[in-house]
């Protein structure tokens, strides 16, 4: 309300409006502007009450808005006083273009306030009662792009398996080539394999089994268009008795699992 | 209000408040036991208004309670009605022992609920302008606890220097150490580096550099207990940018960052 506009990146979390933080509920609240992606939740959105909402996502095989056109919106809206916030599924860092926004802003004098938020490459796999991490398991996690595919086969091929968890965004339509390169370089065929897509969200559905079953594992055909990852690694063995636990608590709304 | 107890596994996030997510501050209103880490921020802590709040903290260095007190406490607390937040800086997956205390949870056959919080292994390089992936400079990050050596060793032992960005917890006390091993191990001298210390807290603290000076890098004697991150990537070299659009923002706190 100062007259001055700028610019908040803002991370909505998984999906679910009760995993938005605080300050990231308040951005939505004040903003005059807001420019959101595909994979928001709806109930996040529409805490914006006040605000003009533009779509501006991007998804695989869509046309969508360049880079630089969201940039020179966003830009254009800040410079005439007005709050934007550019709205991210996740954290605005994790993947989602979120710096090169930043430096956008940073080269037109826009002043930018980063607001993190819950990573789903975290509280996706949680919510199928996986720990990306657990102590004598896995004492650490590595989140990684699969497209293109040179970024996996750099990394994971080098990576010893089964030491680290491996949390795979944007694999979903690679799914039977990384199991494959990872097979070829030696990972081990039972090594446990998760999918979940829509991960907090009402549409949540998952997949547990092995790497060597992962290349074949079946989405549903109206779930295609959701977020989904893939998580490898010894913790995955995990969910089942943490989802137990999580199971017997009430206001859980435990996924639909599909167990190969 | 059931009468029914059980236990509430919460993020508390990186430290401010504001970081919180709409459960985890609902959650904190309607414990009626609070166990709580020493990197829990008190402004977070005084949000459990009605609660008996208990520290349970275990740091470096000093005497604490052992993991399986702490489960037998939240579980006998549940099984005489209470609701009990356990409660976590950061993530209660991300290195927080989460997993084991949902396990215990399962094996008393006490109902447990899982609330993810934003992870400071993103939001403390956020905090510096750090953004921990950026297109054509990173599509991943590796988050890794640096204790014992075994785990670094294996896992950045085996990772090709400067493609992923890596960030270190549990890592300030063995900085010198890491450094020696990267370089003996053939990692670039001049990749960048940085240090952050209570993210997102008053008495947030950073460094930024590079790899050969983090050994030698002196963090400030009275900021010692504060938790603490190094992050080491490209990324790193971004900050510089990206925070002077968030020190045009008049509500950010930027911090007092030194720089060598």
């Amino acid at each position: 309300m100062t007259g001055k506009g700028r610019v908040l990146l803002v991370g909505a979390g998984p999906g679910d409006p009760g995993r938005l933080t605080v300050r990231a509920e308040r951005a939505l609240r004040s903003a005059d502007l807001v420019l959101y992606d595909a994979l928001v939740d709806p109930r996040v959105l529409a805490l914006a009450e006040r605000a003009q909402r533009f779509y501006v996502g991007k998804r695989a095989g869509r046309e969508s808005l360049a880079q630089s056109t969201i940039e020179g919106l966003m830009i254009r809206a800040a410079r005439r006083g007005r709050t934007v916030v550019r709205l991210k599924a996740g954290d605005p860092f994790v993947l989602g273009r979120g710096g090169e926004e930043a430096l956008a802003c940073e080269a037109a004098g826009i002043p930018v306030e980063v607001i993190p938020g819950v990573t789903s490459a975290v509280a996706g796999p949680a919510a199928l009662g996986i720990p990306v991490t657990h102590r004598g398991v896995s004492p650490g996690f590595l989140v990684l792009s699969a497209v293109p595919a040179r970024h996996y086969e750099t990394v994971l091929g080098a990576l010893p398996p089964g030491v680290i968890t491996v949390v795979l965004l944007m694999a979903l339509g690679a799914r039977e080539e990384i199991a494959s390169f990872l097979l070829r370089a030696g990972w081990p065929a039972d090594l446990p394999a998760a999918i979940v897509l829509g991960a907090t969200t009402e549409r949540e559905w998952s997949w547990t089994g092995s790497l060597d079953a992962l290349g074949g594992a079946e989405l549903p055909d109206d779930l295609g268009d959701l977020p989904g990852l893939v998580v490898l690694g010894p913790v995955v063995s995990l969910a089942g008795a943490v989802s137990r636990a999580m199971g017997r608590e009430e206001e859980a709304r435990w996924p639909r699992t599909q167990r190969r």
